[in-house]
């Protein structure tokens, strides 16, 4: 299938926070996302951006049943190893449904990659749900670490009050 | 104890990768730890840095056997949620052992919360080991919770060779 990935411009949170969504309705959560358009316009096209993301387009003659010719993202931003250095962390990486089974997802992946070796990153991490043997096996298949089956490591977050609470600590 | 906590400057980096040394120590994977001031000043101290960093310092008459007035970092980054927006990652935190118990490390990490809710970020995330019974029970007893356990979210990792390869995949 003819398609080409590109970086996403201001003018494409529209559409990233559209399939932001259906990757939210997808996975049944659709009342958690609570992103706008002007947010991701905000966070992500200012001077010290909070993410950067990729898109991948299709020609107009291919469009999706809907319409659009914007048909899947990558998210991910910059992070750091204080053992390793550089790291880029992939925060979503989704493929509208009919475009599916076309190489995109994996066009959009490996592009990401790519950045971290032009960018000098050393590392590329992600988080999967144990339950999703397929995204899984995907990774693994493709010669990912499962960290936290091999090494012990548990992802944690503070929010809401409890965050909150332990700001007020702060001397 | 008096101490306080400050924004790290360039200068600190030297005392910064001294106490990246220690832990790495303490934690008995110094061989791992391939980080260099130099390489703390260029990425962390460019116009887009990739981490920021908070010392604690103590007057000079309470300085440590090895003459240190900084003792104790916390490394963070900023990172960005799709469905909550801005939040922040807790890399590190550490204190020198002769100067724990004393409230520095709980007034570093209450720094970065103060951090988190200035700048708008709604979450404040970092990983601990499962073996680490003692700061998995600190962090619970503070209101964290355990993604990994409770929502079944897993850390994953493409470096060296595997980040190579899939990086030569992209169109």
């Amino acid at each position: 299938m003819n398609f080409r990935i590109r970086a996403a411009r201001e003018e494409d949170c529209r559409d990233i926070q559209r399939m932001i969504m259906e990757l939210a309705v997808y996975e049944k959560m659709a009342d958690q996302m609570k992103i706008s358009h002007e947010d991701l316009q905000r966070d992500g096209f200012g001077p010290n951006p909070f993410y950067r993301c990729l898109i991948a387009e299709v020609p107009k003659e291919l469009k999706s049943d809907e319409l659009y010719t914007t048909v899947g993202y990558v998210l991910y931003f910059y992070t750091y190893s204080t053992w390793k250095g550089r790291s880029v962390y992939m925060e979503d990486l989704y493929v509208m449904p009919e475009f599916r089974g076309k190489g995109v997802g994996k066009a959009l992946m490996a592009s990401v990659a790519r950045v971290c070796v032009e960018q000098q990153c050393v590392r590329l991490q992600f988080s999967v749900l144990e339950w999703n043997k397929a995204s899984l096996g995907f990774y693994l298949n493709k010669g990912a670490e499962d960290l936290t089956r091999e090494e012990g490591w548990h992802l944690m977050r503070f929010h809401g009050a409890a965050l909150e609470k332990l700001s007020h600590e702060a001397p």
